[in-house]
């Protein structure tokens, strides 16, 4: 069984200051991409996107036909086009699995499928963040140590302004002594959903290892399956309803 | 203590065909109003608005001084002004308890809130609905008994998509045989939420006893309290995050 | 990938009364094993256990190798011996899946995993239940229509005693006006446990294709991996902890 | 409105080794007792029990009278009688409140009601432990600054063996770089248990000031109403239930 995953990267950093990522050569779009090959071989098939491509690259096609979408998004949030914003959400309710990554909590898509503003507490000195497993029977800490030890990334802090998850996966802390809960599952219409702060674009954060595990398996948590429907309002007129029921059976 | 309800109608079916609503002579918002005061007497004080009013009564100056607003809303969901509906989310984000009546399932600011469709199965048949309670411990459900029967009600049938509530409160089921998830809790930032499915204005729901007391305990369970703030972005220096939380104790 | 199951009755009805049930000629334990090699073919092995064998058929042999355990149990619920729970116990804590069937609401597992009486409101008039699907992009609701009709059945009714779940997968209604939350999903530790209601022991409700499909789907939602272990407390020295971590990368 | 706390201390290091905690000359539960007075004023009648009192001081008197109950534990949780210990969960599951301190995570109350190992990580290196708020609107939030420091305390870390809780509101991080979900709500049957890790028996943790909010706060949010009956099994006849229920209205 495979399944089709879409990286999505606003990709500005990448050209604005390529300097301060000498280590994604193909961009923070191809590191993640390369990690979802890495982790899932032949089950999985990786297509990108950027904000820049016709349609930012999202068609209706392109989104009919990916089963996870991976977000990552910093200065360009208020140039993704509303109307794309609604086919994504559209999609994710339809039963489309969606991975948000870092910066990507003010995207648009995210703070519109949340509904709240998921506001943080953020600095930037290169603290030590530490990733504690609090689910380690979830499939998306399969095979991943706790802590997990990133050495050096930007520090995100509580209050995280974000709906209690589903499931809490992971939670960090640095070296300043913020926590952050930096792996979360919601379900939100057919769709799943999955943040993971890990990720800022002047760390090499997706190189790691076990980063690149937790993405492997955040893609194959979230990956819907070929039945892809946007609930709807029925309307069965009286009596119908049950004898459609039983007839189906 | 006391605090401040504002109970805010779209008035457009008590305006276009007040003969269906013989029942309320003073309109949906006014029978709301009406139970609000009899359940909880001296400690509430109520205000009622509707869409026809300058910013549709939800001024900035009544929102701050809105405990908990109630929302009942059909026709003219569309009407709201959008600028209104953010001016409300900004109100429950920072604290401002949020009571969703009936159709107000599709109203703007519920949806925009949870982020799902908000759809759901519905047909008018004058069903009987028995509301049971599924939490007793709820301070919502005290002294309401379960079931909770309502002899005449349109119906309302799962799939309710709206995201995995806090807590499931209550749960109908209508004389076809459908159920409905018709009481359910949310926090949104410091924000508490719950919808409550009855009360279709062609059904004197809200002068059953037990509805209007269901009406009182969500009031007094989703109200704020005095403090009020929109989560924000927060961007310590290094060092001082911790230093300044110690100097405050 | 194949994985085992283990499916345990407490195989009291069908010595006392098999007349009972002629639509079970392998008892409850033979028929929802065949479910589960209808549904899953090759990808599951299926064994079978009973309270009347040695250590009611669950030694630890057996449930280090089952994947995930179904449990059906009515009259005997006191027999089962306490070493015996506490060894599933024990199991499910380390990732071992668990479906709990109708009256295993009552059992021993069922009510220590949970922690509450698990008690709910029933009679048994035969009448229709109507299950509905209330989170349509669950695993375990793949291909299950919505709703799926049981003609005749047992009447379980709210309140039904248990935690407020990860997710309510299924709710039902009876003729009599009853509703009943009809398959719950919890995590325990680091393994999953669905409880569903439907399998009363006088109506034939495993022979229904879509029950049917519902046990199949359930299995593979809740079998665990291969990796299994107890949570444990841990004391790491000062400073060796991250260290350790960061040596493991 | 006033309500009665008794806070239930095993008393043992008090008496086994007193020079530990000069800080406490009552005891544990006397400045768990003296910071809800302090908090809660007029409020709250306190009441204080120990393990070596006849039935541990909990008689099913002593209970029915408690609307919350506070327990701290830790040497002696095996010597607290299984009687009791059902005494109490039945009082729990029936509307009791339960606040569970510290070192309590491992009593066979908490263990009960939960379900699982509660086995955590731990060490005593006097390291800081900084509180932070996740769910800053939470009642037991209110006026606790975000983060609260203490700043000498034993070390306790994940992964904390308990179910997905309703609610997170604290998460603290300590100098070793651990993270540990400190502050936790439940809902069982109809009673309300709040988990809150601070306050081992070497630091004076429980004369903080706003670790004292929180013991108030708390408090006040677990403790049921007059209203207690244990969840039970209801057998209604066939048609004579919803005719009851329309009769009660």
């Amino acid at each position: 069984m495979t399944f089709a995953a879409t990286v999505w990267n606003e990709n500005i950093h990448e050209v604005l200051e390529p300097h301060i990522m000498p280590f994604y050569p193909a961009g923070i779009h191809g590191a993640v991409a390369d990690a979802l090959y890495e982790q899932l071989g032949d089950a999985v098939t990786v297509h990108t996107a950027t904000l820049d491509q016709e349609e930012h690259g999202l068609t209706e096609s392109v989104l009919a036909n990916t089963d996870v979408l991976f977000w990552w998004g910093h200065l360009g949030h208020d140039r993704v086009d509303d109307a794309i914003v609604e086919r994504v959400q559209r999609q994710v309710l339809s039963g489309m699995g969606l991975v948000v990554l870092h910066s990507g909590h003010f995207s648009k898509i995210f703070t519109r499928l949340l509904g709240t503003t998921c506001s943080l507490a953020w600095r930037d000195d290169a603290d030590r963040e530490v990733v504690w497993t609090t689910a380690p029977g979830h499939p998306i800490a399969k095979g991943v140590p706790s802590p997990l030890v990133i050495e050096h990334h930007e520090t995100y802090g509580e209050f995280f302004d974000v709906p209690e998850p589903e499931e809490t996966v992971f939670i960090s802390s640095f070296s300043g002594g913020e926590v952050f809960r930096s792996g979360l599952t919601y379900r939100r219409g057919r769709g799943r959903i999955f943040y993971f702060s890990p990720g800022d674009q002047k760390y090499p954060v997706y190189l790691h290892p076990d980063v690149r595990r937790v993405l492997g398996n955040a893609a194959r948590w979230a990956a819907g399956d070929d039945f892809r429907r946007v609930p709807a309002v029925s309307h069965p007129a009286l009596g119908e309803l049950i004898e459609t029921a039983a007839r189906r059976r």
